[in-house]
């Protein structure tokens, strides 16, 4: 048996409360097809990363729209992990040496994933590649596959696509994040685009008293009198926070008393993160007015939601970007962002939506300063991106989508 | 220059609110006779254990009584840190190979805190064993020095507490926190004595919405609607998680769909810890009603804090506890506490105060059984634990004391 993640019931009375009757109502009409159905996602890991985060989310709601939904975490090894990690990042552009030796271990615990994937489904939503062989090691078992691809895949390594996409030619269905991530080389009978999306109840997106948004903050040192920017992302060069912190400096010169605070989750099988984190440090060793937090010093989900809240500018600086759900956490708090054009971002900012796209120093700074000078204007712009993110960018919209899918490949 | 931790503001009209006027009253007045004095508090960590967390709480409200409060954490390589654990584990007991190159280490690191250590002050605060020197090492300065012990220093290693003592010795007065702390063959010409204390305020202990700790808890899989048994601690052999499993297990027999919680912060230079972490997710592979968290998993201090408000027990099952400061958090929260006789945690749980002190498995087993079964008592001995708390064990009362023995030696 694949490990399943325990989840709590959710109630759709808390999302009709948060969200309205409509949307609620659209959710019980989009399951009615699949009441009773089984359906099973299988991923990589039960914590860590954007997928765990979705589907804490939206497995419960499967459950409370009748559907008998499970999370089902797959099992590795150092190795077998390190190899996807691989993968992974070479499905992003980067070389990597295929040796027999990576495709045996990659099949290896394959195999032994297959052979443990013992429940009866009428639909298995598989997500990213780590298990994506499980379809053809399995058989189609009587249910109906969907690779779910949650990387940017736009200029993958070829080799490695190529190794992979035997295993993903016999799913119904293959799932990209944006149209621009489909690789150009891969075949396929049946895609489909679907933007990822953030729950507006879990602890990072709820609705927290200001009060303790702002207690939170102030009890990590930040001031509450003085102009805030924050950029959350984990330390990597991809999302440049030393950019970051050229920038800051520069607005500071025009905004004195301003405060950047970079909050990250540090993860233990990063060293480039670690290193990037180190640098930083160095970097603002003797500068009282940036912040760098991260889960070792106490930074928890509900931290990263009132540092959301208490922010006048949120900054996401990213060179390379999959989708950046971030901007959307932002922007439902209504702060407003200041984001490259990478990824899925501009898709979350639509012109006068949220903030401004920005490219190079002095655009972002441009940009900060702007915000920070103008709280009419940025009230207005973060006001029009919540409104954006409730339209777009909730999980109700995505479960929609996943369960329209499901219904049209029955 | 050491390095000084920033720290917010905070009101006095906010203690005021959540602990009645006469205890901010009682705080003005034993400030008065060191309004404009100047303080520091010097520790070796801004993030991460007990001290930090103290002052993050003491300073602020030092500040808002009108002293002149520095926190200044001293600076230190990989080396020193190492040294100077080997220390701590030394006065806690433990075994020390007491080189002349542990010795340099420890002076030449001292030497250069000492260089550093260049403001004006009328009282200086030395918390712990890292920094002990530097009231030699500088000279009086023409301040006076309390030397701040967190450690349970009741049995020492004889050979490390001999090479401290000429460090300590200069000193105008030392502060344990309890008195069987004090070390036999430690003399002073002033000891004090002050238990630790939280703060109402932090993320950790501020009133959070039962609603919003309810969301918080079900987001990470934990039913609301079974009983929940938590242990909050590091992954330590002291703290006995291995024994708290045990007790569930026989706990869950008489109370089907009991749930437990462990959550622990873990740390990086802890291999101890990690070790003992991988023991335990191999104990609870297999058994979805045990749940272990850590700031790997999105706990920072508001998870702590929901699911010590959301718990029916919480256990500390202690074998050697400093203060176990644990426990006044939890009971904070109204939540009774079943736990060892081990450290200050007797000392927080008067008879018939707050839970029960427990010895031994059966013993644990019976009082979780006890209070789970009934309600009303566990809420009667929650409702006292927080009286008990209010009167003992908040930061207001750490403070006074504090201030009246820099007064007595002003």
């Amino acid at each position: 048996m694949l490990r399943s993640i325990d989840l709590s019931p959710v109630s759709l009375e808390l999302y009709e409360a948060a969200l309205g009757r409509e949307v609620v109502d659209d959710l019980r009409e989009a399951a009615r097809p699949l009441r009773g159905r089984r359906v099973a996602h299988v991923n990589a890991t039960a914590y860590g990363g954007g997928v765990s985060e979705l589907l804490r989310s939206t497995v419960p709601l499967y459950r409370a729209l009748g559907i008998d939904a499970d999370w089902l975490v797959i099992p590795g090894t150092t190795e077998f992990f390190e190899v996807t990690k691989g993968f992974h990042n070479a499905l992003q552009g980067a070389e990597l040496d295929l040796t027999d030796e990576v495709k045996a271990t990659y099949l290896k615990q394959n195999r032994l994933i297959a052979e443990r994937f013992d429940g009866e489904y009428d639909f298995v939503f598989v997500h990213d590649p780590q298990p994506a062989p499980l379809r053809t090691l399995t058989g189609a078992k009587n249910a109906r596959w969907v690779w779910r691809c949650h990387i940017d895949t736009s200029q993958p390594n070829p080799e490695v696509l190529a190794f992979l996409e035997p295993f993903i030619t016999p799913y119904d269905a293959v799932v990209f994040t944006l149209p621009d991530f489909i690789p150009p080389d891969l075949r396929h009978h049946r895609f489909a685009i679907m933007a990822p999306a953030i729950d507006p109840l879990s602890p990072k997106n709820m609705t927290v008293p200001m009060e303790l948004c702002q207690r939170i903050v102030a009890w990590t040192g930040v001031s509450l009198q003085r102009p805030l920017v924050t950029q959350i992302s984990r330390f990597d060069p991809w999302k440049d926070p030393l950019g970051v912190i050229a920038v800051f400096q520069e607005v500071r010169q025009q905004i004195p008393g301003a405060q950047l605070a970079l909050l990250g989750q540090m993860a233990l099988d990063d060293p480039e993160g670690w290193s990037m984190y180190d640098t930083i440090q160095a970097e603002v060793a003797n500068d009282d007015d940036i912040h760098v937090f991260t889960n070792f010093t106490g930074i928890g989900n509900l931290e990263v939601n009132a540092f959301q809240c208490c922010s006048q500018v949120v900054v996401q600086k990213s060179i390379r970007e999959g989708f950046g759900l971030v901007v959307s956490e932002a922007l439902w708090k209504g702060t407003p962002v200041v984001a490259g054009r990478a990824g899925g971002i501009p898709l979350q900012m639509g012109e006068g939506i949220g903030g401004f796209l920005a490219s190079g120093t002095t655009d972002f700074v441009d940009r900060i300063v702007q915000l920070l000078r103008a709280p009419r204007l940025a009230q207005e712009l973060g006001t029009s991106g919540r409104a954006s993110v409730r339209e777009h960018f909730l999980v109700p919209r995505l479960i929609r989508e996943e369960l329209a899918l499901l219904a049209s490949l029955a």
